[in-house]
């Protein structure tokens, strides 16, 4: 069964893909990009470095200028992230049977509480799968026993997050999106400790 | 890392037990035992369909009486698996690292909520994971993927489950169990489809 992972590049999307590789799925790892900038390049190199499939996924503009719309408005991103994501997952459920995101049971935002996912798989006919099985311990205790891990500032070329196109479309409308999102690191999937058996 | 799956020889605690060998934990299919009656066995022997380690627990009669005593009160049965299904998972929570039982995201009891989840990966220092990734169809179509499946009527020995244990105290108290739990059929894993291979 095919399966796509909603994918970054970074440790939890990555576990996610290797997870459903190892049960046998047929994983594509998909990078949502808004024509903005190509921020996917990143999330490619991860996904190669770990020997699985990846794919951009196209799509339209005004989804993420919803989102910008919200977060220039908010002044605070999570809910225009919120409603990017949730967009996202929309889309890429016309595609595929399953879809799986690497949002973990302690994670606040961006993830589909339990209504939004019944609601999802029910609507589109598709099963949905996140990383609720996994406290932070064992994500943390999994990752650094399965990937090679490369820990650096964040910036449009060495993110492939949502926010990437995100700040670049605040700052193109003239906002500051300095003032928006801290300057943060992040951590990027860059190999695999060890060799990955499919069932 | 030590891993102890709650073991009933069903599909779903099956299925957290591939998944955990998959991730290269070192598995231990763990069933409790209150001493009333074996009936381990057929968990063991569903255990050792699948090629992995199986371990008796044996746990002090009280812990089942208390359930029973609920139980009888209720007449009806969830409170009193709920308790103890609670206290088991305190008990092995002093012998393992991680603690993992096969309660889905679409179960309701018994279950471990997030805040008891917190509070017990703190208290005891330790892991905990459930299915709470995975959907219905999800789990049915990796549980008819990857195992053989034995479906036949529920009782003392074909089942492991706390029900057994609780029935027959309940009779032995002066009770009418039949009257509490309907009859049954239920799944039992007694084989693998696939190879398993471990990280």
């Amino acid at each position: 069964m095919k399966a796509c992972v909603l994918y970054s590049g970074g440790k939890d999307s990555s576990l996610m893909g290797i997870i459903l590789d190892q049960l046998g799925f047929d994983v594509e790892l998909v990078t949502a990009n808004f024509g903005v900038y190509d921020s996917f390049h990143p999330a490619q190199k991860s996904a190669e470095s770990i020997g699985l499939k990846h794919k951009v996924l196209n799509l339209d503009i005004s989804i993420l200028e919803k989102a910008v719309d919200m977060i220039m408005e908010d002044g605070f991103p999570n809910d225009g992230i919120k409603y990017l994501h949730e967009a996202v997952v929309e889309e890429v459920a016309n595609h595929y049977e399953l879809v799986a995101d690497g949002t973990r049971r302690d994670d606040k935002t961006p993830k589909l509480n339990r209504n939004q996912i019944r609601s999802l798989e029910d609507r589109k006919d598709i099963q949905y799968m996140n990383l609720d099985s996994f406290g932070y311990k064992t994500i943390k205790y999994l990752v650094n026993n399965l990937f090679e891990l490369k820990h650096e500032k964040s910036n449009k070329d060495t993110s492939s997050d949502y926010e990437v196109e995100i700040r670049l479309l605040i700052d193109k409308k003239g906002g500051n999106s300095s003032d928006i999102f801290p300057e943060h690191y992040q951590t990027n999937v860059s190999g695999l400790k060890k060799q990955i058996n499919r069932i």
